[in-house]
């Protein structure tokens, strides 16, 4: 429940949907690691506050308490601190577990592939930063996936804000949880919640929702360093000052038009910082509507500095800023849009089938295919002795195989192969086999 | 214990390798599929015999009782029943997980990747076989590992031995096993093992022993198809008909060269029921002596026709021929060669390092390297707003990065980038940034 196979249209799809990552991930410079599917229990624990009843965990059959890992972002932040690294680009690609209820949302599993990409290292404000918000856009252009929009926001402009607005801090990552909702209800209901269930005063709720009802660039970041109580409070002005560099550099990559800073997003996570940003698909229909109850963030990530020194003994930090793909929802629209379109994709990538025409050629067949694998070319023949022409070239348009070789009594006799173009149906002749033909066996 | 992180220089030699792997599979046709790491408990019962102590099981926190896959067979087996496939040919590169001792051998994890390649379906008989024993011999030789042996031997000629020999048939599995150990220990230490423990006369194990310590070619079989007694067996006949019509397919291959039919070899698992094959590195100083002790087989296989029916609700059968490439053994061989070399293995696949010379040109770097990016090339930039550029060209020399995009005041008034080869230092100017560089803001 909630894991599944992938048969070969599916396997090939998530293929060529992760080698583009991938491509984007090195063309940043970034280094591959793995680290291990199990992990120690304890390195988990603490790390997910209250998602951590869906970490996997091993049964006890003596030796270490072991557990499925539920991010790449806690094994790297255990990586960096056991092997003392303090600077590091590195991409991961792989599996991770949550005993989530699988069938709640759509594009949701148990196991699911992870794209993750982070910077870590102790460098001038906002530069990695705005390197990552450069790959969701490169990524998310690349895939063609539609008009799409990055959410920007700072976890020290949040704090701020509830600060300026009487929040006990105690409250702060619990009023966050509720703000995080505000793409998926209106105004009106996260405010009952935060009254209601976070114990907020209607007035603190509605000054709350002034802030967070805003998005906009850097005229809105410039109007909310003007405002008269966030310019006064020193978390909300770092965040503040930081997010107005960040545009800056977004500027200079030509990616600020897809990019909204946007106080209402929060995310989840306990660990992060500073910058926290999420990218969503825009739905094409609706002229520009956001489409975030069907579809939700297809990138999300930011930055966490205090991580890594939960795994180092005196407590060191490494500063880190990341960013995940989420790309089983990306895999997921890109399947529906394959199905609607009816669009076949090959699942092998054979070039050529060594055909014959007669019976008792397969020694012809086994020669000839073994020079074509030799010479790099990609060739698949019928494991049986005596088939079918027919029956080979429907396999090919099957398959979408472009070439057929044919090989038949009179070829073998000229010392040539018959070359077939599956769709067009034009033959060539070419001379290959005129060293082997007369010394074939007949099987 | 027994898994580990790997760093880059790891990560990158083992991408390549799995390349190498993955090229040659869908050379051969075949498609990838996926499963999941999680697998039902009970599929894995009963498929692995004394094996079985080493799966990892999942605690019971509610829901299915779950383990770990053991290997990429079964899980294959069970899609194919479970998806009522009967003809596929598939290759499967993932990890497995066995709770093994990790000190004792050399290369052995508990977490480990394993390449199979595997060919499901009814045919004319040793066609596929063939194919998986013309993978062995094209990985092993792409891969350049040095000389090695692929040894064959089939699991029907093995029974029929042990049969003429008049040992009785529930003793075969527990024989075939202490045959198998034939690479590792002298025959009088095998023998002592069958009288001794698993209760053979003397006079039976003399017997097997004049068979299983042959090894040959064509010749060998030509010769055991004549011995008065195995020629009365149905089960060696057949089998040796089918190994003589596969060595007349590898010899069409003209890979007979690498291939010895070795009587000895058993093969540890219960489910092979045909054609059974290992290749080993021969050891280059001592003239073709095998090295089995320190680095073992480097792949593996056989025919098993009975697994997929063991899925099946009806019990129907798909004949199943496949191949596993002992990737982690030969990492380690790969990995040791390069520390012993010195190479130095680049762990990016950086092109360019956009340098600037003096203060204030960070916003010449961010959108340089931004149209880079964007044209497709792989480019790194510090994360600091004024780096030194000797600390930038030592970068670009410490990762192998070949080239320099460098920006400095002068370039940017003329409208250029200079583009220094790292390795040479001769250096090009080339218009790039004439459009943008009287817009630049200074930062």
């Amino acid at each position: 429940q909630g894991t599944r196979d992938h048969p070969p249209a599916q396997a090939a799809l998530r293929d060529r949907l992760l080698a583009a990552v991938v491509a984007c991930f090195k063309r940043h410079g970034a280094a591959a690691i793995d680290t291990p599917v199990l992990e120690l229990r304890e390195t988990l624990t603490g790390k997910y506050g209250e998602e951590a009843k869906l970490i996997y965990e091993l049964q006890d059959q003596g030796g270490e308490l072991l557990a499925l890992r539920y991010d790449l972002t806690v094994p790297f932040a255990r990586y960096l601190a056991m092997n003392k690294i303090t600077n590091m680009k590195r991409y991961h690609v792989a599996k991770v577990y949550r005993r989530d209820n699988p069938a709640t949302t759509r594009g949701r599993y148990r196991e699911f592939y992870q794209c993750d990409f982070d910077i870590a290292g102790q460098f001038d404000p906002m530069i990695p930063d705005a390197e990552c918000l450069k790959i969701v856009h490169e990524i998310l252009s690349d895939l063609q996936l539609g008009d799409f929009l990055i959410k920007v926001n700072d976890r020290r402009v949040l704090n701020g804000v509830f600060a300026v607005c009487g929040i006990p801090e105690s409250k702060f990552i619990t009023t966050c949880s509720t703000v995080d909702k505000l793409d998926k209800m209106p105004w009106e209901d996260v405010k009952n919640e935060m009254v209601g269930e976070k114990g907020l005063s209607p007035e603190a709720a509605d000054h709350i929702g002034e802030y967070v009802q805003l998005h906009g660039g850097l005229d809105l970041i410039e109007r909310l360093l003007q405002d008269p109580k966030l310019s006064q409070n020193k978390l909300a002005k770092e965040g503040l000052g930081d997010m107005k560099l960040l545009f800056e550099y977004l500027t200079l990559f030509g990616i600020t038009g897809k990019i909204s800073f946007d106080l209402s997003l929060a995310r989840g996570l306990d660990y992060y910082t500073g910058v926290i940003f999420e990218a969503v698909l825009l739905q094409q229909e609706d002229n520009h509507v956001e489409e975030s109850v069907s579809v939700g963030s297809v990138a999300g990530g930011g930055r966490y500095d205090g991580l890594v020194g939960m795994f180092d003994p005196k407590g060191r930090k490494v500063p880190c800023v990341g960013v995940s793909i989420g790309i089983e929802r990306i895999f997921s629209i890109l399947e529906q849009r394959v199905k609607v379109s009816g669009e076949k994709l090959r699942t092998t990538e054979t070039q050529v089938l060594v055909a014959t025409p007669q019976k008792h050629l397969l020694a012809a067949r086994l020669k000839l295919i073994s020079e074509l694998w030799d010479a790099g070319i990609k060739a698949e023949m019928f494991y049986k002795k005596d088939p079918k022409l027919l029956k080979q070239l429907q396999y090919c348009e099957d398959m979408g195989i472009p070439l057929a070789a044919i090989v038949g009594e009179q070829e073998l006799t000229d010392g040539v192969v018959k070359l077939r173009d599956v769709t067009t149906r034009q033959e060539v002749r070419m001379s290959f086999l005129h060293q082997i033909s007369n010394v074939l066996p007949k099987i």
